[in-house]
């Protein structure tokens, strides 16, 4: 295959470094590698480098350094922000070939793995091993690890575990020269110098390339508790919020789901019959875990029993089995809502306070621009993160994301976060000013030229 | 009183800018702005600023970069690496006034306070509010929330919480431009842009001046359950802690104690009777509390009883009030130690795997190069973190820090860092290198010159 590009030479410059193997052009490019997850496929990348080991990284990197080719680093393209979606002159590196699980090190309670490792794979090694990963989201099959990494995953454990950040304790990077920052730590704690690692979880590929990861483990988990609960309101699911993180010292998940969102995925999920009526309450999504699956049931019921008695919530059904629980979380995880036309998702992060304004000013605000709009929220309210999923009636000319205009200065005026957890990419980026000061995006500036003063790496996402 | 320095026009324009009562110069700087905990005076510096507010100290640092004069931010002097001591031209920029609580946010379960609160009175406000806050350490009384953050500090409930990074949810910087970063977020998720608040986090106010913070709280805790445990050696004290990880979900602490400290505190401690007999294995101090001090015991109790019959443990004394627990956390705070002739601290972090083979060996070279030396050993296994502490008959010319050059290349050798805890400062500068590649250095340079070019800020510590 000829490759006629302006930058041809480079393309040629990689294939004598790293061997033909390893970089593809044309329609040897599979559209898995420009098609975000859930969208039409994109264009056509200059070039796909899939090299496998961090020296073809760092050699790949020093090449489109000297050329001044832009290069896209890429995951499993589930992260929902545009944030690995190349532009056809770019070159897409991606990391599926570089997995695997390095090593885990059951006396420091760690693992260290390759950044194109499945999480799936990743969290069934960990389990084979005796050990729980504090990640978990609804891409698990496809994701990697490295892309987790990079985006600073949020996902179902958060109000356990911490965001992905606090799993990382050891990272290695290629930075766009090519120089190899390798930071394999395994200790907890680590205060010699500058803790680098924290620059490039959640950069999202714009500051340098994540090979390899050290996660910390934490102790493998017996089957979960998990119950259903019919509150009256988004104040009442913040008052058992309140309540749970006092109460269920093994608390794992908590997950609300407003009335729109509950009585569509129920209504529409084949074969799924509604574990608790729909109605104009807040459903709650409670998940208690520890390492004994009988202490955790006995806690968790009497726990409930209390929180009925004391009117924290109206009503609870609790999964008998593993069965009803998949069920609880067929409803949460909502896949119904994804045939709807045009539907945006949202991943805003909004101040507990505020969540009840929010979401009334959001419903209605959107409503009014497109009457007969579909508007529903659900998400980690345990972490201030709040999904908004929207699918309107748009007019001619009109965009899905024309529904940002509407719904991001709202955000700014709770003082909120334009992303919660999946990061900026490029859909977000021209609406970061809504939750960073122009100071702050300044220093995210300052970041940037100091690690890639070229601007090469994941341009146009980010800042 | 007159300044005759060659920057005596700084000092004039700081007087300018913030009032006279904010500018202290010559004898008016009290001792305690040039003296680090536990040593002689230093050397006293150009002058001292206490700032009231965040415009303070923007203006002075703004002052400070157009006479390019060089500033070291101080909060309680407690850090134990040197990293807030001046040097004679240098100017101090104290925090102490800027003190108190803004906000308790019961709702997102957060405390906004000025940096310069002192960590115990914080501690105060929180548990008066219902909470309890993730940093807990022995300078409680002394030390201040923002030189806390700065140095993210560790501490006693780093297993259970983590460090002080993992409790920053935002942060107020000043940087030494002037600019000030105000990113108080509230929100356990935020992925709007890069994360500026982790490169401050842990910077030794090399960086940026920290103003503000908020941290996240936890559930108050009910009175702990607290025992001392005896084990064989390091590889039963890490056998214990995974035991430990996975029965107790509410461990506190994990604090090993090796038998030389253990003996030696015992003795000369007034008033000590040992909890165990000193001998020749580990002690194990382990803390569990929950909200419910009933439950906690009992659980502690039952798994207790179970690792005395699997032999997981040889002995154990537990605590049966909250005088007991005093004594026991007074025997592993080990302050009978500091009157030792000439003793040096360190806070090293050793790979769990390592531990045992670096405690003989670096017990072996200290006691070959000074016969008769005091070494120690204990601290926060369950984190990596072994605090060393060595007091030994140095000949006419040494000093107390050549045992620096002996111990720090068997860190090195460990795969371990220089500082778990305690941070660089001026005292591990020159020893970065055993714990961090070169390159690793060069990008902490990119850091540093990113945010403060001038190198104005805290020169001298860290890099």
């Amino acid at each position: 295959m000829s490759d006629s590009s302006s930058n041809g030479d480079v393309v040629a410059a990689l294939r004598d470094a790293l061997g033909a193997d390893c970089v593809s052009t044309g329609d040897a490019i599979g559209a898995r590698h420009f098609t975000n997850y859930g969208e039409a496929a994109g264009v056509r990348p200059r070039a796909l480098l899939r090299p496998r080991s961090v020296d073809d990284v760092s050699r790949a990197l020093a090449i489109c350094t000297a050329h001044r080719q832009a290069v896209v680093p890429q995951g499993g393209m589930t992260g929902l922000a545009a944030g690995a979606e190349p532009g056809a002159r770019d070159v897409v590196l991606s990391l599926e070939r570089m997995q695997g699980v390095v090593e885990i090190d059951a006396d420091a309670a760690t693992v260290t793995a390759w950044a194109g490792t499945p999480l799936e794979a990743l969290q069934q090694a960990v389990d084979d091993a005796g050990f729980a990963l504090g990640i978990d989201l609804g891409a698990r099959g496809s994701c990697q690890i490295g892309g987790n990494v990079a985006t600073n995953a949020g996902g179902n454990r958060v109000i356990r575990y911490g965001t992905t950040r606090e799993q990382v304790l050891g990272l290695e990077v290629v930075l766009a020269d090519g120089t190899v920052l390798s930071s394999l730590n395994k200790m907890l704690k680590n205060n010699a110098g500058y803790d680098l690692r924290q620059i490039f979880v959640g950069s999202e590929g714009t500051l340098g390339v994540v090979t390899r990861v050290v996660l910390r483990l934490h102790p493998r988990l017996a089957a979960p508790s998990t119950a259903l609960c019919a509150v009256r309101d988004t104040a009442a699911a913040l008052a058992l919020l309140r309540a749970a993180r006092t109460a269920c010292s093994d608390l794992l998940s908590f997950e609300a789901m407003w009335p729109a969102f509950y009585g569509y995925v129920c209504e529409h999920t084949p074969g799924m019959r509604a574990p608790l009526p729909a109605d104009d309450g807040v459903k709650v999504l409670i998940e208690c875990a520890s390492g004994d699956a009988a202490q955790t049931a006995g806690r968790f019921e009497a726990v409930l029993a209390d929180w009925l008695e004391r009117g924290l919530i109206d009503d609870a059904a609790l999964a008998q089995n593993a069965a009803d629980a998949q069920a609880f979380w067929t409803v949460r995880e909502g896949l119904a809502i994804d045939d709807l036309p045009g539907l945006v998702n949202f991943d805003v992060g909004i101040p507990p306070r505020e969540t009840a304004a929010f979401i009334e000013a959001c419903d209605r605000a959107l409503k009014a621009r497109w009457p007969g709009a579909h508007v529903f929220f659900f998400g980690h309210l345990g972490d201030s993160n709040l999904h908004v999923c929207v699918s309107a009636p748009y007019a001619a000319g009109e965009r899905a994301h024309d529904v940002d205009a509407v719904l991001y200065p709202l955000v700014r005026d709770a003082g909120g976060s334009v992303s919660a957890e999946h990061g900026i990419g490029r859909y977000k980026r021209d609406w970061l000013g809504c939750s960073r000061s122009d100071a702050e995006i300044a220093a995210m500036r300052r970041l940037k030229h100091a690690f890639d003063p070229l601007g090469l790496l994941n341009p146009g996402k980010v800042i």
